[in-house]
């Protein structure tokens, strides 16, 4: 599967998968999130979170590198699977006008966020890398 | 979520997503597995590989502590999301009775191991904690 083949797919997708290094093992965590380019952009927003969810943040004060996944599962028909990874650096945006801009970036793919925008962190991600999988060869 | 709940969440889907540490940032892949007890199995079967498959292989024996989420997802109501994330230590198995046996146990779960049981290397997860999150609080 090629670049934007693979940047196409994952920008489509609706949910992805966040891992941080860790300081004591990988973390992974679903996100919403918008393509722009090739940056990522995800924030913390309003639904629950666990006492250990803002961890991801931590993690990536501590090591900025992250890999995000999404992939396609068919249970029946394996010939259908793919998968894409990006893997970037992450940048933390707490404050200041790239609050707003990602929240209307996610605003735009996710009507939840109309009426409650993501307050942050922003979690705003450069990729360095597009890799793409696909069982029947993109 | 308590953490019968959450294993029995997270036995019961179709996919993964494993994260390894990564030397030179974080690595997730989507997985196939099986969970029996506080273990959870999965292995390199004859679905199609880019070069770097196996590099999570090599990420293990660099650093066994693994991460890995099942996830549900649901555009229109977010009150139904949930995930499962299994924190662990992973030993492979490149020989022997246990390949076998995790080929089973996997056949088990997936029909299309029945005709092409997974070759191996299988990836043994010893998981030491089972998080889950509900947004309706589970």
């Amino acid at each position: 599967m090629d670049v934007p083949e693979a940047r196409r797919r994952f920008a489509a997708a609706r949910v992805a998968r966040l891992a941080t290094r860790g300081v004591a093992g990988p973390r992974i965590v679903p996100i919403t999130f918008a393509v722009v380019g090739d940056r990522i952009v995800t924030a913390v927003d309003h639904k629950p979170k666990t006492s250990r969810a803002l961890a991801r943040l931590d993690d990536i004060r501590a090591d900025p590198r992250v890999a995000i996944l999404v992939d396609h599962w068919d249970d029946d028909d394996w010939s259908n699977l793919w998968w894409v990874r990006a893997e970037g650096v992450a940048a933390l945006v707490e404050k200041g006008p790239g609050i707003r801009r990602a929240a209307d970036q996610l605003a735009a793919r996710y009507r939840q966020y109309r009426d409650r925008p993501p307050a942050g962190p922003v979690i705003d991600i450069t990729v360095t890398r597009w890799i793409g999988w696909a069982a029947d060869g993109g």
